[in-house]
């Protein structure tokens, strides 16, 4: 590849430009392993050792660092590195990737009643149902099922191999990733004799703009009202987001994590990757939720909550696990011994 | 929509009716936003306060609370008020959703072998294999694949993006949601000089009635033997079962729960969310297992068990985290001064 | 079935056979079951017992257990009767199932840019995209996806609903089952103003030769450089991959376990069931991490680690939690006791 000067890079997103406005940057790229034609960033001080080393043609640094990344070559000053980088990526997709395919390919079975809007991709055998709605700009990746009366927002972009179920809508700009399953039913069943009457779930899945989902994540269609997806939401892959939950807005909830049914999560939340969150509580805006822990209460302070048992070598655990399983009693015979010592 | 009278109601699912048998219901929905053609129930005592202030048109209670409904309006008194509401969000679906489209799409890649019963509905790009048999009235979503010799029971309905693996069967009024993987190999090795060799999974799964299979869930063939869910199992989302479980009649896994190779779960067993269960060990009927637990070991005795690190604000989790690692030694401690202790 | 006679299975595979060379074997099964024509093998002393009362017409034995096994009948001695297990199961596997049909079927969308190697399998409304190249014997199942540019080795196996991302390659005599997808983006988002700014993930992911990936399992491309899958890898079902991790070779992966982005996993690795890998650490080869614990910080010796909270019955579970909460307490209240006592 041919590459990009520096000065098409500074012009479009800004930031100052330190040294050789023609260099030619052919790749993105971390500080570590960086070639003269690399462009890297440095906005985790964790990687800050790496930059003198580092054979980068240019490094996108913050006005704290200006002076040590111009003493070694070429250098944007950003106020924030790392959204400037984010912007950078964007660009240089934007410039380097093969766009979508345009139109609908003649393998999609599209019924007669759906509408699609002004400059509509659709993918290879993908099928559109009754009543579907797709906006201006979206696409529709190949073997996609758009189920009846659902809703695709302008610009929003799904991968091969989604379902988005019937009733169903996702707002614009949203990004889904392949096998993502929106609108299967959630899980409600009433007890009857030792066996599980199915409660048919009545309700839809409502997905905002500006949402992101991961591979293989499941959002379930509510009981009677509708699961909600606030704006601005990202989701990694693997998650499980239960009937009737509602996610604020820009909340982020990594891999394989999941909430159970009617639970209600803030805006600007974080839950861990394989976090769990029990089912009808309520977590507050701008609460975290540390990896691999269970919520199992409202939290309605905002702050960082964790529950892990710590990782030990296996023998060191076996000891430590088996004590804790007299931990109660182990108490008690402090508090025995407290009431003797005076 | 028009709505239904309660009349039409109560004719068909039975109750004592009390109030204006002609107002009409023209949703199901929860007290809180209930509207006067709103139809609510009223079984969890959580939400009794709600009862005198909701607007519903009617709602449907249990004896004990007779009186108190009727005397805010119209109310439909049965003896099991939650069992009632899931009968009528069955009698609603049939009557408010579109019904499948009948008969088999034509863009659908049908063996000349595989055997169809009457009534069965094929949807789009659905492939379905030699020798496979689809019961009557059954329905195949569109892009499913039902892999060779694999029978489906009649009335059970796949959604789309389904796919059931050759020589495996499911039973009758099924339903399996989109995603569901159903006979991938199970994950069985021999190790050998640092490598690990395959052990072809010659099995298959074997799936009861009435069992209801949860968006992207996976159960994967048995490796000689087959895998078995019994009769009125259900399985939410995102769950794995690994080859030769055998999942006694009307469980319940609620999501992103696992079962590992070989174990056996016994009948009206409950499963919460995201907990694991070892392999190669038995959990006998009745056994509840909480949210998030890991059981590793059999259990035998029916009841609830647990095995969650409580959550609590990071910093206070830290400081017990840390201590945990030295309980062992802690209860050593308090031993040495039991000794020193008159 | 007619079945094999133990000769031609010892004449390929090799051992020490004992007893009727012409016995005929219509199936492979565990000693418990066992009929007159089943072959068992005999490799977990846990089932030792098994042997003498056991039906089965030839048992597979180490050379300790070689005169307990003749004493009952047929037998097959073996160095390692597990891995002659592990090949036995391939051998029959050969012979009994169904081959794949050959050939690209005509409902496949294949991009005419797209090379398919000699002997290609491509299954029912498989779709194939501009710049693919599918290695010789490669079977591509139904519905799968291949996006443009990507490649699969020669004699790789993709069944039903693989989705294999532009430009994501994997290479010979591999193994992905239903569901997989390999390619989605890498979770990647800079903080901006309370919103998440998209960090466009550029690189792919890369697996090395004789890997297997078990059903609904997600391996996400990398942000800037690949993600990556050495030889040999085992990756059970559900689990998940985060962009630009490293996974060593033949390190196994049960289901529903997952690495965060950014970590290293060493070779011959074994991470159980459910567990959870932070990102931007490190494991060392030969690392075994328990089922469920969370590794959260890097493990640079060999040897297995678990952190599980141990499962009991709720009751006890619940006061012993209660407990933990004030377990630094606790620890503070023995010291001043330790102080106190002389």
């Amino acid at each position: 590849m041919d590459g990009f000067p520096l000065s098409d890079i500074a012009k479009d997103l800004g930031g100052e430009l330190i040294g050789d406005p023609a260099l030619r940057i052919t790749r993105i790229g971390p500080l570590e392993g960086a070639t003269p034609s690399t462009i890297s960033h440095l906005s985790n001080p964790r990687y800050q050792s790496q930059l003198a080393g580092s054979h980068a043609g240019c490094v996108i640094v913050g006005p704290a660092l200006r002076d040590a990344a111009a003493a070694r070559g070429a250098a944007i000053v950003a106020d924030d590195p790392y959204l400037y980088y984010a912007r950078l990526t964007q660009w240089w997709a934007a410039r380097t990737r093969a766009p979508a395919p345009l139109g609908v390919h003649a393998s999609a079975v599209i019924d007669s009643s759906a509408v699609l809007g002004a400059g509509v991709t659709v993918g290879a055998l993908a099928v559109i149902e009754a009543g579907a709605r797709i906006g201006d700009a979206a696409v529709i990746g190949a073997h996609c099922v758009i189920g009846a009366d659902a809703i695709v927002g302008a610009a929003t972009r799904l991968a091969p191999h989604v379902v988005l179920g019937s009733g169903c809508r996702i707002g614009e700009r949203g990004i889904v990733h392949s096998g993502v399953v929106i609108g299967a039913d959630g899980f409600g069943f009433a007890p009857t004799q030792g066996r599980w009457e199915k409660i048919e779930q009545l309700g839809a899945v409502r997905i905002g703009d500006d949402v992101e989902i991961g591979a293989n994540t499941c959002i379930d269609r509510g009981a009677l009202d509708d699961t909600v997806i606030e704006d601005g939401v990202k989701l990694d892959n693997l998650i499980q987001i239960a009937h009737n939950v509602h996610i604020g807005a820009h909340t982020v909830m990594a891999g394989c994590s999941a909430v159970a049914g009617s639970t209600t999560i803030g805006a600007h939340c974080q839950i861990g990757g394989a976090a769990m969150i029990l089912g009808h509580i309520t977590l507050a805006d701008h609460v975290i939720i540390s990896m691999g822990s269970a919520a199992t209460r409202s939290i309605l302070k905002p702050g960082q909550y964790t529950g892990v048992f710590p990782i030990d070598d296996n023998s060191a655990w076996e000891k430590n696990a088996a004590t804790l399983r007299q931990l109660h009693a182990l108490r008690e015979r402090v508090r025995a011994l407290e009431k003797k010592t005076p």
